[in-house]
């Protein structure tokens, strides 16, 4: 069998630890198969084939080796929303175009679920235009939230980050004994299965106290009920929430910035929901208060990253190439898990189109009936997806990751 | 020689990834002293040992090695200023009994300045009263502010999570091909040692653009002209500044947030130095702005501390130790380093006295003219203290670090 074409592979979306362990895979079992030839990375995600601003990608198994626990985006991202092929029929004309000159024809797109819907407008679009292509979505993003698969590659490498700083927070803050309440910031708009992964803390230590996730509505007055309650018992309460929470009408507590008194929280864009929480502790009660984002520390630290997380990352790349080379298209790679003995994942798949626009939760029975705490079936979800390390090697202390230089 | 006493050791002032290191260092050396009998630990720094609130402690080697990479104070920290033996008579006596009762003649107090000030005070007080103490001091803390030691334990764990973080940051925000403005803020009021140990990013990746310290006055016109020059070359620059920037006033740039306009900024407290400018950056430019504060992050992160750190810390606390067996007292230990040809450092000491309230900060001549970044010199002062890995054990994906628990 010879050459059938070229490939071309994108990244889109909000970064993760385990986007370019992907790529990394991608780019292994294509550069391994006969039957295709050069292998192009788009710059920035689908804008770079609309703008025909592509590379063509040549790496050495070390480097594979040290992309594969680089964190970012490799060949750079996008949050592009390709319009619907009615509306914008120049944009996937520019796209049928580049996927021509260059021959392209497999298109593995790693994304979230907007990119899902991306990737099956586009292959579709080619086929009634003549071009066929193979055209394989890999998913990622941290906050777990895309249906069918198990759970999403870059999940489980935030989630082991989220568990070790709390962790290491709660030790520094038990050090004072003194009237202290941290409210660490945690992301995710709509699910909380980020901010879930700090239940695993308690596990091991007596830490965090409360846990408030997107999925439960958030009263403050019944914050401050909970609050009580921790603080009678110990001095110093750590309380973990989603960025996202929402207050029981359904808007999100941080855009509330502005209600409060305009004198004190005039703006608020200067803080997010733990700032703005901690000001209302600061306010009510006579204690220390510190508020903590872990903002994009928590998707981007390639310094402590599951090996669960990344190696599987690596694997769905791989799959997904496999799959395009057994000609399957329109499909996004899965992982399907068992955990009863022992945590397994073997790769599946879905129709592209089943994923785009679906947002999946954490199920209101894996959380407590008080609505501040996951329950350890949330844990147990999580818990396997956190295991391992990987470190990535350094050169004069500071991490040697792999990374376009312009 | 049979036991000529028991000794006591205790933590104090804000927490570092290798205070627990030293901690580790005293107690092997005094477990294996046949001249200390019991090793008291006092619970909460001087306060423990104020209100009688020690505990005798007793670790096996497995457990000493845990709490050498374990981050936060394993004995509990305090921020308890003591007075003068004039004005705190009844406070010195209770010491003065705890030490007595407990027949304590050696005294190991792991501190910042004010602790060596502490520890000053208590040993003169307890030899003007009949009860003779070997006291001596280990220097702790992230700032690098102590003078005489060539650096302090704790600054280098803290440097390398400042450099590795700001890398990842880098690769993260690089991603994205967007007018994109990041802001992160790093501890230190007054000394940006820690602040300059982002400079050690921009040896392997071209960020981060603009760096401010507290040792030069910051001037709000003057950093959006330097902001508006890298931006010329690149579409998204990254600012990393010190808590501490002032005004050329002397005033913290972050206490400025009221004066700028009542109804946009009017709380202080929802942010720090790094909200603040880039809630200016917002309101000047149209681009992307974001602000990430390392808060605690930065000195606890015992899943990424420097190697050289935490032996260091070992051994200055086993030096102590030493010290004091050979009748030393009123001292504090330090390093004393060369970096040509090679990196060393051996431990030496010097007065109590001399460290107290002074505080040691970046030599402006390590800092470029345009006061907006650290110097090659600067760099090669602090890149040997981030070399080197250690990872702490994990059990189920987390961290297993040895704490007391109540």
């Amino acid at each position: 069998m010879g050459i059938k074409g070229n490939a071309i592979v994108a990244q889109s979306g909000g970064m993760t630890a385990a986007i370019n362990a992907t790529l990394a895979g991608v780019y292994e079992k294509a550069a391994a198969s006969t039957e295709i030839g050069k292998i192009f990375g788009a710059l920035h995600g689908i804008e770079g084939i609309i703008n025909n601003n592509l590379i063509e990608m040549s790496l050495t198994d070390e480097e594979v080796g040290r992309l594969k626990v680089t964190p970012g985006g490799y060949l750079g991202s996008c949050r592009y929303k390709i319009p619907s092929p009615e509306n914008g029929k120049d944009v996937y004309d520019k796209i049928l175009n580049t996927l021509k000159d260059n021959d392209i024809r497999y298109f593995f797109y790693i994304g979230g679920n907007d990119s899902m819907d991306t990737a099956n407008k586009i292959s579709n679009y080619l086929r009634e235009h003549g071009h066929e292509i193979l055209a394989v979505g890999l998913p990622k993003t941290i906050d777990n939230d895309l249906p069918i698969t198990d759970h999403t590659p870059g999940f489980g490498s935030a989630a082991k980050y989220i568990a070790a700083t709390c962790s290491e927070i709660y030790l520094d803050v038990k050090s004072f004994d003194i009237p202290y309440v941290t409210i660490v910031e945690v992301m995710g708009r709509n699910a909380g299965w980020l901010t879930a992964a700090a239940a695993l803390v308690k596990e091991r230590y007596d830490s965090p106290d409360l846990i408030y996730l997107p999925e439960v509505p958030f009263e403050l007055e019944q914050f401050f009920v909970d609050l009580a309650k921790v603080r009678e018992n110990k001095p110093a309460a750590i309380v973990v929430i989603s960025e996202g929470i929402k207050t029981p009408e359904g808007r999100y507590f941080a855009e509330l910035g502005g209600d409060l008194s305009a004198d004190n929280f005039g703006h608020k864009n200067l803080g997010g929901s733990a700032a703005l929480l901690a000001a209302h502790v600061k306010k009510r009660l006579d204690c220390k208060v510190r508020a903590i984002e872990f903002s994009l520390l928590q998707r981007c630290a390639g310094h402590i990253v599951s090996a669960t997380d990344i190696n599987e990352s690596f694997a769905i790349g791989g799959a997904g190439v496999e799959a395009a080379l057994s000609g399957k298209s329109g499909i996004m790679m899965t992982y399907v898990c068992e955990r009863e003995p022992v945590y397994s994942m073997k790769i599946g798949s879905c129709a592209l189109s089943d994923v785009a626009n679906v947002e999946r939760k954490i199920p209101r029975e894996w959380i407590n009936e008080a609505g501040n705490f996951p329950t350890k079936e949330c844990n147990d979800y999580i818990r396997p997806l956190i295991q391992g390390e990987i470190h990535p090697a350094t050169e004069n202390g500071i991490p040697n990751y792999l990374y376009r230089s312009k």
